[in-house]
């Protein structure tokens, strides 16, 4: 059920935001999408895919619209689409089965088990990352839309995997905020270009060991590491500041 | 032989720097240091006192002066101190020994002990803390240079030992570069200013997992840690550029 390569994107609605912004909602073979792009754009502006926690998108939208808004005035366009399972789109029995043991283990205070992972996330990852890459495709032939193109946030096995697998995406953005498989650590061996690693530190669902030592195996030369108090959605209003001038300094 | 409270502060010499900084050598009770002014303050100017490495004034000079010039551009006045044991002053023979058991123990590949930690680092900490103590009063009653005061830099348990004690330091930016004490772990949780912790993940002379623990023990609402690539003096531009804008969101 992969999109097919060059499947067209249709636009669905349009309207300016305050701040002149333009948002336009999208599906691309049927997987819903939103796109913002900064008006008036002078030159094609570099692209940055916002990867959405998996809640579907209109749980996530006013979250992603901040961000999306914030990058506009840094001269960035911004995309996001909804991820397999998550919103309108058929479930992923599998990743069903996972969140169930996941929530049992974590009633129990068992730790999460590695099989519960990998069914969790692998899934996930094999499914939409040759998606966005078919959206980036799309995106991309846009006119006022150029490269370099960067990935922020979401789920951090799709970032990894499409820094691995995708050579247009020329920086990152990560967040260390969900379960990730073993197998993503060896994948993270392989990622080279500039990353920026955020880690709440308290973050409840998440494991700081496992965060820290994910960092600690990108092969990027330039990875940075900031780690801010807080819970998962405590992220402070500096560190995305960080997180903005990070992707200035490398898609600019 | 600790400077009496009120000791006063003489200077030495005075230079206008290219970028018009005002640059004066100093001397507290014989103690040399150095104080840099942004010209022309308007009004007084908040002051961040710079930790040096002990490796003496005079060799650490070069980055000193640039980070105090950087500080000046951002509108804040900083002022050094020859730490204990460096430069021209006596040594301290506690140190003097702790250091030769430490090379000695690195070169044999063992793991540095508690009491070596112990013996270079506290004296250290417990004869500057009261000199920085006494060169706050000195410098604040200066025309021009008013509060808060953040401390930046240095020997890490300098620092520490300041944010606990020092209530006219109300920020603190530190550096995760040399051996930490165990008592100072204690002493971290008493900390409750804002913190921005910088670690370079490759320090060779550093050990990361006790710099992870430290930063986990501060007791501050709002700590941060920063870390980047590369060793000891390796800390990138845009990091310098972070713990800046850290000063000026808690000092102005």
């Amino acid at each position: 059920m992969a999109l097919p390569k060059g499947t067209a994107m249709h636009f669905t609605s349009e309207h300016l935001l305050d701040d002149g912004v333009l948002e336009r909602a999208f599906t691309l073979g049927g997987i819903p999408g939103i796109l913002w792009t900064p008006v008036p754009a002078s030159a094609p502006a570099p692209l940055i895919l916002l990867g959405p926690p998996p809640l579907g998108l209109r749980t996530a939208y006013p979250r992603l619209a901040a961000r999306a808004r914030r990058s506009a005035a840094d001269g960035f366009a911004t995309a996001t689409l909804e991820l397999p399972g998550s919103g309108d789109r058929p479930r992923l029995p599998s990743a069903e089965q996972a969140v169930a043991d996941l929530r049992r283990a974590m009633r129990a205070g068992e730790p999460v088990g590695d099989e519960i992972i990998d069914a969790l996330v692998l899934p996930l990852v094999d499914r939409s990352v040759p998606e966005w890459q078919t959206a980036l495709d799309a995106l991309l032939a846009l006119p006022g839309i150029g490269g370099p193109v960067g990935y922020s946030g979401g789920v951090i096995s799709i970032g990894v995997r499409l820094a691995v697998v995708e050579p247009r995406v020329s920086a990152a953005v990560l967040f260390a905020g969900s379960f990730v498989p073993r197998v993503m650590f060896e994948e993270a061996r392989q990622v080279t270009i500039p990353l920026h690693v955020l880690l709440q530190w308290d973050d409840e669902g998440n494991d700081r060991q496992a965060a820290l030592d994910l960092f600690d195996a990108f092969g990027s030369e330039e990875k940075t590491l900031h780690a801010n108090m807080g819970g998962h959605t405590g992220v402070p209003q500096h560190a995305g500041d960080a997180a903005a001038r990070f992707f200035t300094r490398h898609l600019k």
